[in-house]
């Protein structure tokens, strides 16, 4: 078997075999095929795409060429959760103690915010204590006792698809949507989980900006977990707004723990809502109604915060700072966005809010910046809302007073006012 | 400028500026954009084109990569003649001495033969004495003294188009015409002439199998030549068939020297007769069949036989060789093929006969190979002749009696036979 001709059956429309993906993969990480001839086969890929056959073998092949995390312990209780990324997104802070009170079991590795999106991981550690770097031994001794455990990435998970996105992201071969799947899902596949919700968001904070790309590649994605042996379905999301009224570690943990007490923003609410039906009734093959009816009780109930004290306990948080988020060390300096003019928000650019927030300090512009738990944006009015001079937009927050005067400007360059209410788009667009 | 940002755009249709193809072909020579950028770039470019400008653009700055050869002593007589290859094509041999008896200069570089066609280097080395590796002092000598020279590439030319070419030949990236035109081009345009004339060639011995492909590759070539500022023009010929009867270096000289002296095949007599024509009528600015009648006359008068005696003089060849060809070493070994039935040479597959030649010891199968001048064949029936059992086809000569049975086996393989007579493919197509 020779890359060329794999390079050349593609590029000329052609399915490529198993044996041919597998061979393509396998000489990629072991170094035998040049990244020239990968940049070729992306770029004819590009073009030609893959069937949902070529995708899912991609997929397996990424997902098995370096680590797995073996979870058939737990049976099929077992669940995962992924977002393709967003402002203000602390879903999974309260997804994951919900369905754990359920019976699921989330045995999950979360990732670091960059860019304008925030991460998982950041958001825990300003709790003081948390630990996201678990051994092993201990990520499965929690799992057992609580039903859940969030930790960093470790060991070395779809090595092919790390260096396959690497050689993407400098030959203009990323927006590929069979590429863009697989690359998502192979790191799923790997993570081992039975059952897969994506939260796959559209707007302006999202990689996809319409609901209809998000659609494609929610339905390319929930095809490749199916195809693999894994229960799939997504949830595609507003992110054309920030999720909730905080953006920032530590206010995202606070929001999050809002929620879980029976209060928070109701956006945030109905789309944790939303994932954690879908992931209770894919895994426990009850009925969506149902699912739904579960989740609100034990939110309601106080079950779910429970559950998340425990979790925090067990992985070596402060719980008292649960029980009391006044205890989260604060700013140093807050500054409040006021409004210059009459009327309705008619539009937020959440990609440019992101940014903002990493301006103060809340976020990373390279992997190697540090972040300021405490710093972000707490929003008081959003797209629909209406506005009158004087009234506070946000607060924001931050131990680099310097920053206030660019933050503001993007904030402010971020939002379009006009004289009437104008539409909003659906905070649940599709469920697939 | 970004070479990624320069990706993007061909990958989305569109069209590069001047100075974007001057960053790449200066970036990818200097080694600072890499060879995974390059080929992502060449897939972009087989399905998305060039503009004739963009082509123009290209091949102008693979020309100017390197080392060029700079003529501009010689005025506007400069001419050189290029051909896509094939097999049993000596053209050179004649055209080259035709052309300059009439005053043009072709001061030429020249190939050596690899796979299935000859090199005219090679064809001119089978004769005792003759240097095909001049100084740059003793070429422009032996120029200025008969008119015209031919030596191996020599110096750093079009480095781009090497280092491109190669890497386009293992990314499946070769057929695409703007990048096939615009690497032989580049060639013709750095090695100096003012006048350049191309024989593409079609049929189952060329490169491109139809006519029809032939010619949207000549159209592109010519764009080429003219937007560069050189005088440009093609000729499409018929290689569905190998040229005259001889195939094999020594043989095909001794050809040549036929059609010199008035004598040998009328197919290949004919193309020599386009050519040259072609090649004195832009060059002199006169008309088509005016150059025709030149041309005759010094081929009828001997004018142009002893132009070729002064010229293989000049480079260090036995003229007693030209004078008697019977002096050329013979092979040891020579086989003759019979008809084993009777009707019509219905076809004849060229790219076989040419590999037949190879087989015998005529041709390279590697670089590292080396040469057996006096092996080759003499084709005694062509495509169209009819045959009758026990005619001989053809008379094989090497000096490796043992490759008689696989030459041959190839031989028959390369020739159908029909009960009509069947319809011949013109020999000469178009004139572009």
């Amino acid at each position: 078997m020779r890359m060329y001709d794999i390079i050349k059956k593609k590029r000329d429309g052609g399915e490529l075999s198993t044996a041919e993906i597998e061979f393509f993969i396998k000489g990629y990480v072991d170094g035998s095929i040049p990244d020239y001839q990968a940049s070729a086969l992306c770029m004819a890929i590009f073009y030609k795409g893959m069937t949902e056959r070529e995708t899912a073998d991609l997929t397996l092949f990424m997902a098995n060429s370096g680590d797995t995390v073996d979870l058939s312990v737990f049976g099929n209780t077992t669940v995962d959760k992924h977002s393709t990324g967003g402002v203000g997104d602390k879903t999974t802070l309260i997804v994951a103690p919900v369905v754990a009170s359920l019976g699921c079991t989330m045995a999950k590795m979360s990732g670091r915010g960059l860019g304008h999106t925030g991460g998982t991981i950041d958001k825990l550690e300003s709790i003081e204590g948390f630990n996201t770097e678990l051994t092993s031994e201990a990520f499965f001794k929690t799992v057992k006792k609580t039903g859940l455990a969030v930790v960093g990435q470790t060991g070395n998970l779809t090595p092919a698809d790390k260096k396959l996105y690497a050689l993407r992201d400098v030959t203009a071969t990323v927006d590929s949507l069979p590429l863009i799947a697989s690359s998502i899902m192979s790191k799923k596949l790997a993570a081992g989980s039975h059952t897969i919700v994506l939260d796959v968001k559209y707007g302006s904070g999202a990689f996809m900006k319409t609901p209809e790309d998000a659609q494609d590649l929610a339905t390319e994605m929930v095809k490749i977990g199916n195809n693999c042996g894994r229960n799939t379905s997504a949830v595609i999301t507003n992110m054309d707004i920030p999720l909730g009224n905080n953006i920032g570690n530590a206010l995202e943990v606070k929001e999050a723990i809002e929620v879980l007490t029976g209060k928070g923003p109701e956006d945030l609410k109905t789309v944790c809502i939303s994932l954690a039906s879908q992931i209770v009734s894919l895994s426990k093959g009850v009925s969506t109604e149902e699912a739904k009816t579960l989740t609100r009780n034990v939110l309601e109930s106080g079950k779910a915060f429970l559950k998340f004290k425990e979790w925090i306990g067990a992985q070596g948080g402060n719980t008292d700072w649960i029980e009391n988020p006044e205890l989260f060390p604060k700013a140093d300096y807050q500054y409040e966005i006021k409004a210059t003019e009459n009327g309705f928000i008619s539009h937020m650019d959440a990609e440019k809010i992101g940014i903002c927030a990493v301006i103060l300090g809340a976020g990373r512009e390279t992997k190697a910046d540090s972040i300021d738990m405490s710093a972000g944006i707490v929003l008081n009015k959003k797209t629909g809302d209406e506005i009158k001079v004087g009234d506070t937009l946000a607060t924001l927050y931050t131990c680099k007073k310097e920053t206030f005067i660019n933050a503001e400007k993007n904030f402010l360059d971020a939002i379009s006012v006009s004289e009437s209410k104008t539409h909003l788009l659906p905070l649940i667009y599709k469920i697939i």
